[in-house]
């Protein structure tokens, strides 16, 4: 066992990295409490006083991992030049779709078993809703402001990221389905949806 | 017991009927292959000249709503005149959205449950693919055809459908999760769904 003295923040952060080692290797079903304080080498007493139950802990690894990818997406986003709006659109829809890709492994892992979205944190359910998922919230932004500044052609800048939102995830599934068996497959969708945000949200 | 005369697509029929009652009242965990013969009055081993398992029966209902409602949708499509594709793509949109939102509870039962997509059938996760999914079929057939005739600017129209395909359905469940909080949100979102289809896929 580790020493008591280890930061708070630290030992949650070893905790997560335990279940999320755990539920990459059995999945969500096969995780169980002992298993994540045994890897993490704390007291399963220990583990009671950073999270209340599995489903929190599961909760938690769902809010790190759109936490991460959406910060690492921020961080390309502030690459643009200021009031770039498009580009901005642009750079979301791709990243997004190619993170997807990237992580579609751990994304289905965390957000596709069967008890997500029935637990106390229900959150694949409200997937395009801003006030719960931060990445929706980047794309709200991202409408509002180019809405704002007359960029866009926009008159419900909140409904165009739902639908946009939308249009994104459910894409980013069918790639994973499709992806592999159809090589030029990917690319040609990405550069599909870049055209339907020009088209659609661009002024002519 | 009933007369084993009954025609076979007949007593299909009533399996499915009865199915169809016990997933609405208990959901596809609650059913049972028993209980499905007792509700549709045949011997258990009936079941089986029609269904091979639970999986099969399921499937079976989720083709058959699918099916029914595109049949619903397609002759809707045909009061418009012909060639009016346009008209054909907005009135896909807004039946499509209305039409989840009326039957929200069934296809949530059929889609949405635990062992959805992981069966024999996995059906849902394909759910943007046209050579699974016949409402996504109806899509792509409005697409090509309107951009064949040039009323559509569309290069890619195969892809196109997978994006606004992913865009309804996604849209779709943001609206049973938020709808009935927000009484003017339906409205809205229809309106601008519609307005994303003439951007994107109509001649400026």
């Amino acid at each position: 066992m580790r020493q008591r003295t280890e930061a708070p923040e630290r030992r949650r952060g070893d905790l997560l990295d335990a279940a999320l080692a755990i539920v990459l290797d059995k999945g969500v079903a096969g995780l169980t409490v002992d298993e994540v304080a045994a890897r993490a080498d704390v007291a399963k007493g220990t583990f009671y006083l950073y999270f209340r139950s599995k489903e929190q802990l599961i909760g938690a690894l769902q809010d790190r991992f759109v936490g991460d990818l959406t910060a690492l997406q921020q961080a390309e986003l502030d690459q643009l030049r200021a009031g770039d709006w498009m580009g901005r659109l642009l750079l979301w829809m791709e990243s997004s779709l190619r993170g997807y890709l990237a992580h579609a492994q751990l994304h289905d892992a965390l957000f596709h078993h069967p008890r997500a979205g029935r637990g106390e944190d229900s959150r694949h359910r409200h997937e395009a809703d801003p006030t719960i998922n931060p990445h929706a919230a980047t794309l709200v932004d991202i409408l509002e402001a180019g809405t704002a500044t007359g960029d866009f052609a926009l008159t419900a800048p909140r409904t165009a990221a739902v639908l946009l939102y939308s249009a994104m995830h459910g894409t980013a599934h069918y790639l994973v389905e499709h992806g592999e068996a159809e090589t030029d497959l990917v690319e040609t969708v990405i550069a599909e949806s870049l055209n339907m945000c020009r088209r659609y949200v661009g002024r002519t």
